[in-house]
């Protein structure tokens, strides 16, 4: 797997957290060899001092591995509007190029979003996306803000580049469990045969951080909680939980299914809030009503899920840092007289636990009493802790050309006209403590049961 | 829970290493409180030296505790045959009774076979079962050696005992996991759903013994593995594992829905094996044809099972000593367009190790590959190791009356009438070294795969 990276906003935090330890990772492991970074910045550096910054984030780095990747890389200055200085980056990636023996492009978009369109106009103007090997361009969310934009940066994209170049990250897509579910659901007949609406009750996608919005204060206030998680990592966790069973394996066969089970998804209710607190955070607007909370009822019109509540709950401020996919059994009817007993669910574990387990009911020793009992999968346990982090992954795939966990325009729209459709109505933000929640997004999970808010 | 245990037998294996412990244990644990012991026995003894030999399988004994049971306790010699002398026996018990405060008998009769109806009908000769309090009797098997010796025993007790005063036990249904397999089956929605044709493919139970036939020569050459584990453990599995739901948890409801699946139950083929060096054995006959493996091929003849085998596998001098349940499940079709990958199982461990999981598939970390998981639950782990031995449950059970774990009269006949209809063909026995078994047995399972014969 060779390339060039070509890093757009590689002194920000995305490229120093994720990016470079992963490439470094990929390298360490031999997964990449033939490779070389250009990392490009508004700011006057040197490549030593931008990639010094990642250092942090590598676990047991071995610093010469290290050093091989500066040896390798470049910087480059450059004000993203300027198109002329975009011809001199173009000879600088040729130059990489002839050196390095591979001319596959791959250009990545760590900045912020106002960027991606300017960015990607000017690389199509310099020609420097019509290359002898592959280029492809990846984007992080988020995509857009609302249907509208998403459809005008989309709109622009398609002119420069053919849907199979467009890598959208959602990261979460890039986690072990997450990436897991399509094979948990369609490998194993025990679950592809209770995983419909005669057999679960509900389904619970959490997503809570106890964090608050520090360090992207003035970001968050113009997204809130429904644009930055729900429209992406929830509604994507949500149709790899409820889509139909692809034809094939392969990427465009999942996607096809995914975005039809969003076409299928309503929303039923929505309880936002917003933390005591959140109005004094810096770059926050005054009275602004952004929420740091949202927990929606969701309903999936198709036959096999007609009658199931899928129930989201996300949150900043929360107590706890849990990403769980929840799903609910129906109780059997007072089996041998016996009433009782607790549901059967099955828990997967997103972060930071890896796993998923099954709550079953078993006997008590000794006594005939009915105790609920769990089976476990341990994830961390079985491969180790050093199964591959959500960027390694991530790459990989982009370096294969596999589009599996990469989001696809239409899957964007169908999101974003979900969120236009909540936010259509001016709905009320509840106040909530940090630690806590609004009281609300308890009634609305009432008749079902409660927030299952825990790993285990 | 207030008694006195008469045990005939009292200086046999049966009571030091299983009875007198489990008597033991429940008075440490406060289960038994008024109660004495009045031990039978033929030889001249003491009850001192008597209950000394169970000493050793006590674990952490609390030696003060043990002093207490045996000055409750009473040796009392006695020849079966001497009907008179159980006058004398009930003057004892008499006695004891009103010391003790308490009128319940329970007889256990840990004897030899062939001593059943003989002592049942002289303790009713003299009118040692016509007691004020309840009276109860306790027998181990075998119960019979064919169904028609099975009947004239079944008669002789029903003319002393009422069916509701006869506790047969199978010491396997003491076992903690096959007493779960009920609940697990019909408190689960999961297992509820799945447990049948449309899902599984075939079911294995498997109860292998690493010890040949040391201390049991004489008995077990007169047996042999059909009747002297196949009659009554594994039948009794059998029938746990494949019974419908029981209209209410309760004795007799259950041991109705036993009856009825054994009735059903058809016996397909059948591999039998004999150990080399069995004939070398002391006490066994010479050119004895005395099986010590049998491999059954089973069906189930209702709606629920129809096309579904039923394997059993049991032996001695086995590699290791293993009693598990394995019901493995159809495979789905080449979902995803991927067929590689294992069909699921779910392993129900009865002995040693107690716990039950599930081998699932799901995806390798980092690369698409689909890897066999598992999902487990531990009993030990999870109630700790000192959760009641099996005498322990039975005796409770028969304290408080519940005959669920106990052989009806039905249930011992109609797994004799299966015994006799494979022992009517003089089927081949196959010579196996020890730590293997026949080949032939192999053959027998090979449209469906192989013997699971390991824990894990």
């Amino acid at each position: 797997m060779d390339c060039t990276f070509i890093i757009f906003g590689a002194t920000g935090d995305l490229a120093s957290k994720k990016i470079f330890p992963a490439i470094y990772y990929l390298k360490k492991k031999g997964q990449i060899r033939n490779f070389s970074i250009v990392a490009i910045g508004r700011r006057d550096l040197d490549i030593k001092s931008v990639l010094e910054k990642s250092k942090k984030y590598i676990k047991n780095i071995d610093t010469k591995i290290f050093s091989q990747i500066v040896s390798k890389s470049h910087y480059f200055q450059l004000d993203f509007d300027d198109k002329v200085k975009y011809n001199e980056l173009g000879k600088l990636i040729e130059k990489v190029e002839n050196k390095n023996k591979s001319t596959n492009r791959l250009f990545y978009l760590a900045t912020l979003p106002n960027f991606f369109e300017k960015i990607s106009e000017n690389l199509a103007k310099c020609g420097l996306v019509k290359n002898k090997g592959w280029s492809r361009i990846v984007f992080e969310k988020p995509f857009g803000e609302n249907l509208q934009s998403a459809r005008r940066i989309n709109k622009t994209l398609k002119k420069i580049f053919k849907e199979d170049q467009i890598y959208r990250i959602d990261h979460y897509l890039g986690k072990e469990l997450v990436q897991n579910i399509l094979f948990l659901r369609f490998t194993n007949s025990m679950f592809e045969s209770i995983l419909n609406k005669e057999y679960v009750d509900h389904v619970q996608i959490i997503l809570s951080e106890k964090i608050g919005i520090k360090g992207r204060e003035g970001y968050y206030d113009q997204y809130g909680a429904l644009k930055d998680v729900v429209q992406n990592h929830m509604f994507q966790i949500l149709s790899l939980i409820s889509m139909e069973a692809p034809k094939k394996m392969v990427d465009e066969k999942i996607r096809d299914e995914k975005v039809k089970v969003l076409k299928k998804a309503r929303i039923e209710d929505v309880v936002l809030g917003q933390y005591k607190g959140y109005l004094n955070e810096k770059d926050v607007r005054k009275n602004s009503r952004t929420e740091t909370f949202a927990a929606l009822e969701m309903s999936i019109v198709n036959s096999r899920w007609r009658g199931v509540p899928f129930y989201l709950f996300t949150g900043k401020a929360m107590k706890k840092s849990i990403a769980t996919v929840h799903i609910q059994f129906k109780k059997p009817k007072c089996l041998m007289g016996v009433c009782n007993y607790l549901p059967n669910y099955l828990s997967i574990q997103l972060a930071p636990e890896e796993g998923f387990y099954m709550q079953l009911n078993a006997k008590a020793p000794g006594v005939s009493t009915i105790v609920p009992v769990k089976m476990e999968y341990c994830h961390n346990c079985t491969f180790g802790p050093n199964t591959p982090r959500a960027y390694e992954n991530l790459l990989v795939n982009i370096l294969e050309g596999d589009k599996t966990v990469f989001v696809r325009t239409d899957e964007i729209e169908e999101a974003w006209d979900l969120i236009d459709k909540i936010k259509k109505n001016k709905l009320k933000v509840f106040s909530y403590k940090k630690g806590s929640y609004p009281l609300s997004a308890d009634s609305l999970i009432k008749s079902r049961g409660s927030w299952h808010l825990k790993e285990k």
